[in-house]
């Protein structure tokens, strides 16, 4: 069982992500494939002139403000758009794919977030009507129940709160918690980079290996920025029984099984 | 087994037919609900600078041309918007819904309508790039799979092509087609009139009967415009095995109970 984690920022190419993927599927593999939004919806959200507003967190975090409207615009690019076309594509390829949001099933539940405590003009402020939220329950039954039956299911980053609304939740993060909820041997997250990177700035300086207790102090000390999620949701999947954890380079050909045969960095 | 098609249309009290469908699920029956989407698709259409544009066939009906950009549309406001935020509703009234469109598990599939023959200023023209089709194939075994484990499918009118190309296709013959492929005892088609009438100029000459074998002279006599798909697909549906497809008021409290306690058309 495999979790590959693709999309979301530019310059992959998701394309050759979904054609390896169904390679890997038509090999015999359960495979999960979990997509992004983020970039789509800033372009649809810009067209129907609400455009995207991007906050800073009191941490010096930067972070999308997603108010109501913003989330049923997500629903259109992430749950229609996007996670439609892939199943198209994979079905063309001859996989039976079935596409899938959190809130189908109550796939992926949480708590959600109601407010952001911003910084603004130097200023702090609380901003409400926010829906966002973090994982903390995955339906892993009703994915089991596609898989034995023989479909793929590919899923869109939205959850549903223990209220029941929609709600925005990071891509990396439901490829972690799935990967977890079906005790998974590999969750593969690709992105516009190799892998984790000593220096930023050289695509040669990558991490091939990282133990799974050495995590936590590869995190403090390498991840910036976006990477820093996907190596949290990289320890939080292995200390929950996922096998390994793979981020590589999903700009190049065959990325799913250029990560299996190793290339990236290996965690766990 | 019920199957139940709302909206598409305006005048619809969509809210309250979820609601009504959910009193209906808790009461133990199985039901699939199928809506429309295209009202909101050319509310979005205009806004994305992509506006419908609808066209007179040679019979001279006239329909929507489905190009490649719309039918990506369809599957933001239908597969997307309209689908969650049903489910977001059928979910905060304790049913577990889950989301799909007829890409999903080829759950509809068809053959594809490349080409519209159409009459324009007086000419005759074909236009091609269409994406459209008529229903063939319904995956049965998904629907059950799903119903049998406790959830409830609710369905976006798209369809995919025998290429695996995703299609445009009437709501109306998605409900008839999956009522006769699950061998439900009614489907229920709600609409913004309270039925086939003898008169459409006059709600109170609702046809309150039609035996099954007299659906076709009726649809011949009565129906109109919209109506006219709607009678077709009850007589098709009623053909394959379906017990009763009944037309009834979508703008009423409680349209499906009432509807189930035979008001408005009960053909069969």
């Amino acid at each position: 069982m495999i979790i590959v984690k693709a999309g979301g920022g530019e310059g992959l190419d998701m394309a050759a992500v979904v054609a390896d993927a169904a390679e890997i599927v038509k090999q015999g593999q359960q495979v999960v494939l979990v997509h992004g939004g983020s970039h789509e919806t800033n372009v649809v959200s810009e067209k129907l002139g609400h455009p995207p507003r991007f906050v800073t967190s009191m941490s010096g975090h930067s972070s999308r403000y997603t108010d109501r409207e913003t989330l049923e615009i997500f629903l259109m690019t992430a749950a229609g758009k996007i996670n439609k076309l892939i199943v198209e594509q994979l079905q063309q390829l001859g996989v039976n794919a079935v596409g899938l949001s959190g809130l189908d099933g109550r796939l992926l539940e949480g708590q959600r977030k109601e407010s952001l405590r911003i910084v603004e003009n130097g200023k702090r402020k609380i901003l409400r009507g926010e829906y966002s939220g973090m994982i903390e329950k995955v339906n892993a039954g009703l994915l089991k129940l596609l898989l034995e039956a023989g479909y793929t299911p590919v899923v869109a980053p939205l959850a549903i709160s223990t209220e029941s609304e929609g709600l925005n939740v990071d891509g990396d993060r439901v490829a972690a918690a799935i990967g977890a909820a079906l005790q998974a041997d590999k969750v593969i997250i690709l992105t516009n980079v190799p892998g984790l990177l000593r220096d930023i700035e050289d695509e040669g300086s990558l991490i091939k290996q990282i133990p799974a207790a050495q995590a936590e102090s590869y995190l403090d000390r390498y991840a910036k920025g976006r990477m820093k999620r996907k190596v949290l949701g990289a320890v939080e999947a292995l200390q929950d029984g996922v096998g390994q954890v793979i981020i590589a380079d999903g700009r190049a050909e065959k990325p799913v099984q250029r990560a299996l045969a190793g290339e990236g960095t290996v965690i766990g």
